[in-house]
């Protein structure tokens, strides 16, 4: 299996997710500053999510620049990456609707959370892929920052139920850690 | 008429359809546990939904890869296939609405039936189509998963008026049959 | 500009327009054969614009590859084609709605007049350009079947006043009509 | 980091935004005339908005072409440009449900002025990276179509507030001057 359809197929779904999640920010009702106001943390969620799936989209796209092969593992394990992310406009309109709510804020961090282990499951299987590049297993290392991120995430899901904006303020912070592309792993592979 | 095109199209309504159906996932109303809850049997029919729609574009890839040439019969019998297909939003959403109700349980399992019958017809398409390559036939041999599956949905929609749970679980069997990619078809194809 | 770039994005918006317009098929309210039978109309009027939206592709497929070379106008053209496609789901879920109703049926006729019109228009802009394939021109020859198409649509909208189901079965009767890929043209590009 | 993935992601983003922002466009309530004519000021819009959309795809493909090696601050300032484009759905829905008032019109101009000011930045990064095409900077020089679209988006947020029509008329001037595909950068880009 070639992994040019699998990126054209990953391209489309995360393009769709992207876009779709800004349907859910419904007009304000009314032509007010106030209603418009109304959907400001709404916003605030949509930019999240979007720069989270501005980011999945740039590390995935660099993952599989350095893997030649696919298997059926990679695929389903793609898919499984994909699943997780599809629910973002799910979560992304409820945690928007209800920002000062424990319950929303908390269900977007499991989200987030199982993303960031499936993305962990999908690189550990191309790295141990043969015929996969091994600059790569070289460039992510230790993955210090994907370990962090997966300790953030747990944490924030933890505060949620203390107060719902200490947990939001790190996902904003996960995200910022991840605003740079992976140096390491582009570092790397333009070496080669 | 060349397969690339096609594949590009079929690949765009596939990320589509993969992605709309969460669409049907409305925010809960409210932020209570019973509130999330209350969501979660459209939930695991959106998961289904998404194995399903995984498993289809996995064979797809796999039984375009292996065909040089398209006509205009193979590109109706795809759209053909991508109709019954894009009906899944829809039923999913109804089946998952009314989980325990026997008629959307019952078209549930008739859009599934349909679209097995058309990858069917795709199949036999190909197969018979010059210039394809001959190795697909005795891959595919007798498809006995593949005449399973039909078997397998017809009696779910029979079963679904007596007990819609038991056309569920069926459901789900099936969909465990095929989550394995079709290992004959891919080993055949690695020999050439 | 070359035509790659054109046809990735047109497949993305037949893609997308195909899969869209039945996100117009809500769920019946309700589990009873009523309730599914109320969503019948609606249904029939998708299959038509899917059938309607898969010739488009088909054609529009064919048109592009007898062409080498795109310029703005056929830019532009190209996307005054898709303006009146993507008119189809509004349209659909108009006339689905009230399915013998004059003007939402009359509506409908006027957007396939226009996207002929926008066909015709394409196809004239891609025979005239430099560098395409002369053989484009002799192949599509006087084009009766485009014609036809024009004269049958606009009888259909006068006749919606009288009786919209005459119209409707003029629209099927069209959708019959070019079902059958454009052999013409396939015949003609097989021989260079 | 080639190019390919990323006009491929866009294409996907700006085909969903084209298609999407109709969906905006409900059913009329009822089958006369005048329910029709109500949904006027909306189908305007977004045919204001689809004409914009089509600008900025066919202008993004030029200056891409013009590219051939895209780093993480090009792919970040692309992420960008869409963001605000992907707005485009929400903004067409407001303005054109209550076309006559001021913050709905000004909040379009808002949306247009950050998305230009996006692609001037876009084309900036492209223009400044090593590797690229020097015949771009010279084709676009001092840019000045650019530069009056952000002078007019600015007039016209301002004059919203004192008649919405002035506003929207400016908006359409605006688009008129693009329509044109960037002659300037295709003749310079032909003479290579």
């Amino acid at each position: 299996m070639e992994k040019g359809r699998l990126e054209a197929f990953s391209d489309g779904v995360f393009a769709i997710l992207i876009t779709i999640t800004v349907l859910e920010l419904k007009a304000p009702d009314g032509v007010s500053l106030a209603a418009l106001a109304s959907v400001l943390p709404l916003f605030l969620n949509y930019l999240l999510s979007y720069v989270y799936l501005g980011i999945y989209w740039n590390n995935h796209h660099h993952l599989l620049k350095a893997c030649g092969r696919i298997n059926g593992a990679i695929m389903w394990a793609n898919l499984h990456l994909l699943f997780w992310l599809s629910l973002f406009p799910f979560v992304t309109s409820w945690a928007g609707d209800h920002h000062s709510a424990t319950l929303p804020t908390a269900v977007y961090g499991v989200i987030l959370l199982a993303a960031a282990i499936a993305y962990f499951v999908l690189q550990h299987l191309i790295i141990h892929e043969q015929g996969c590049d091994s600059r790569l297993a070289a460039a992510i290392g230790r993955d210090q920052k994907g370990r962090l991120s997966v300790i953030l995430y747990a944490s924030a899901i933890g505060l949620s139920f203390l107060q719902a904006s200490i947990a939001q303020a790190i996902y904003a912070l996960v995200a910022m850690l991840w605003l740079v592309p992976d140096r390491r792993l582009a570092r790397a592979l333009e070496q080669g």
